[in-house]
């Protein structure tokens, strides 16, 4: 809870939720029963700020709102595409503003059996002020990851995490502290997580927190818990995650963290498929000096970026490099379907033409007997037309995919550009973009300020 | 041009240019010899920043790229949607990021003949440094009003400038400088410039420049231009803006502007059926007393937001509620269209089902011929299924529709809720986000900081 800390008087501590919660109404096993628990968790008012992610129905939502009323009583839901986002929160703090991006990309509309299309997949950003601390809070559910060995949707997650990390890098400098988190599908050690974690400057609680209670690894997504559909591997995986970072002003540090371990006590079932987690953050408020108000021994001020080396920002080349060539893959086979669409939909015209003309055959040789018989033409008509129709759709999709993998792509080549600039001049270029009155220049055509 | 000022000697001057190039291959009247024009008049080297709308094609803006290679060496083409987002930028400063947001409304994809849905409109944004000045530029299109007096785009239009104030509210924190420029479709007084000015604190360069060259009234779009094919009243319509703002370390003054007048001299026709705006910014540092360097009398430091009183705070209350009145008529919309197409829909099935059942008569009744010739029973037939297939993507497109409405509704309830709270407490609460070490403060429920 956000209360003064005994042991540092000037800091405050703050509790973070975070569950995927699997709410697909008559679906998802124990749906309604599982909700129920999960408010009755979230009630006993232990949490500051819960985040929840797969909650696909309103519905859902506005009762657990009503639950806890009294314990957290904000809330937000994060609408987007033909079902919702899935994505709310909770919080004892009023939300001041949200906003809200959604991911150029998520899977395609076809493929009903996983159905990620249909989630409007987003970034959902609520902005409290914890006392008089700034705070941003991030939740989100990137695309799912359905084979690990032959993964079709790892160009869309890889976009997915490039877009979050320039959305929070963007929209959190005015910010005092930065919380993301959600289900990513990620393991800690996936490209887009390492993006994310790098570009964004972000902590992970697990790897930071000197107190971690919950399962082998952090795993989230285990055997053990019986909801899971997918088994995971016998020692679970990684996928969920809370992420943090401070500011010039305010230090954070991730006191402790915990996970549940698949069962629940007096429960026949877990509260999801997914483990929940919590992390307990304590926000220690920075002196001009630079040292924490309480004299505790700090990290310093974590400006954004300033901190950044020649180690670090090579390894950002590295990363993007990386995402730049999945994105690449993703491009390619995009433009595969692509031309496959647009010559299956000529094909499917030239038939249906060339149907049109033997129709037109016994119109012209009047009386004469139609050569097929009636059932089949209209049959193929109905075919070639449906043929038509759907390559029509389906290369609006893949002309819309290509262009949003190649912006991302673009933006990917921008980037590694300006970082070896930056890696070029390092440790004489500031590593941050260079202030009014920093000491960072870097010579541009045509750029010609007065103090060059 | 970015050089230092005779007479500001510490200043620097930047020429912004902005234009809608009408870019449609094979339909926009002359659009190669137009793009010819443009790229003549943009190397000339006049300008420090070109944002540039409807491009439609890729290809045109690879041509100009081309052509301003030494003197507009830096680029960027926003890709987005089906044709692309139509967004482009030109930089004699190095491009050290873009990022972009792509509206959540943009017309609707049947409406074929208007056709904004597939130009994927959004908002791009372009880092700059000039000098050791962090500027951000950010370039759009909204949708474009077809009718003044029955304009049913209006909801998706202020949804865009809702979005649009958003984002570069939050994306430009960190920067010293922030230029949007764009064809918006709205009068200087419409809701969603009001609104976009206002709570994104951003200032018209017609209105501040002493000293403008131009068309009656500021207007972009003229009765005297011979490619305007809507013909606006007498007066000319202003839909084209150059908007900044400056920030507590920086100054900015529109020391000029211009507009082209419709006909280019030696020239059979004018760049394009709006007209192009040129603004010439000064600006000015701060230094750390909050006067410029240059000594100049300043209108002192422009911290984003601080600025604001009970007076704009209220004005903002109003836009905002008027917004959302706006919104909750396209959502009243949206809904009835949906309803519409479900019901379309149903009627489409059980014609379909009904059908189906009297063919299967004459197959249990054998040898009884059938009750429907057979050419009617399967055009019939393709007329369900087209209905069926026309109604369910309608309702997916609908649904999501609302979702977005009703996203912008809550939003805009959520700000309205926080302006009012910060009114009511004026002027003892800070009316920006309270900072750590400010002295506004704010008691929420369960927020119990150190401090409190």
């Amino acid at each position: 809870m956000s209360t003064p800390d005994p042991v540092h008087p000037t800091s405050v501590r703050l509790r973070v939720f975070s569950l995927n919660c699997w709410g697909i109404r008559y679906l998802s096993k124990h749906c309604a029963q599982r909700y129920t628990m999960i408010g009755d968790l979230l009630a006993k008012g232990q949490y500051d700020v819960v985040l929840l992610q797969e909650v696909w129905s309103e519905k859902d939502f506005d009762a657990l709102r009503k639950k806890l009323a009294s314990s957290l009583p904000f809330g937000h839901y994060f609408k987007s595409g033909v079902i919702g986002s899935g994505l709310a929160i909770f919080s004892k703090h009023r939300i001041q503003d949200t906003f809200r991006y959604r991911y150029s990309l998520n899977g395609y509309p076809y493929m009903l059996n996983h159905g990620d299309w249909f989630g409007g997949k987003a970034v959902g950003m609520a902005v409290l002020n914890i006392g008089n601390t700034t705070a941003h809070f991030y939740v989100t559910h990137l695309h799912a990851e359905y084979s690990r060995e032959k993964d079709s949707y790892l160009p869309h997650r890889v976009v997915q995490a490039w877009e979050l990390q320039h959305f929070i890098r963007y929209t959190s400098a005015e910010a005092d502290l930065v919380v993301l988190a959600g289900d990513f599908n990620m393991h800690p050690m996936d490209l887009g997580n390492r993006l994310l974690r790098t570009y964004a400057d972000l902590r992970d609680a697990y790897v930071e927190t000197p107190k971690f209670d919950g399962c082998e690894d952090g795993g989230t997504m285990i055997a053990e818990n019986p909801n899971n559909d997918m088994v995971p591997p016998e020692k679970g995986i990684r996928i969920d995650y809370i992420l943090f970072k401070g500011s010039s002003r305010l230090e954070l540090h991730c006191e402790s963290m915990s996970t549940t371990k698949g069962s629940v006590s007096d429960h026949a079932f877990p509260y999801s498929d997914h483990e929940a987690l919590t992390a307990e953050l304590r926000l220690d408020r920075v002196s001009q000096d630079g040292v924490p108000q309480d004299g505790s021994k700090g990290m310093g001020p974590l400006a954004r970026g300033s901190d950044r080396t020649a180690g670090k920002l090579a390894e950002l080349v590295d990363i993007v490099t990386e995402a730049r060539t999945e994105v690449k893959v993703g491009l390619h086979c995009a433009q595969g379907m692509c031309y496959t669409a647009a010559r299956t939909g000529v094909m499917g015209l030239v038939l249906l033409l060339l149907e049109l003309a033997i129709a037109a055959v016994p119109w012209l040789a009047l009386g004469a007997p139609g050569p097929f018989p009636s059932v089949s033409f209209y049959l193929l008509g109905a075919l070639c037309f449906l043929i038509l129709l759907t390559t029509a759709l389906l290369y609006l999709f893949y002309t819309m995919e290509i262009k949003s993998l190649q912006e991302a792509e673009d933006q990917m080549r921008q980037a590694v550009g300006c970082l070896q600039q930056r890696l070029r001049g390092f440790p004489l270029a500031s590593p941050g973009p260079p202030r009014l009155g920093s000491p960072g220049k870097e010579r541009r055509p045509g750029g010609v300020g007065p103090e060059e």
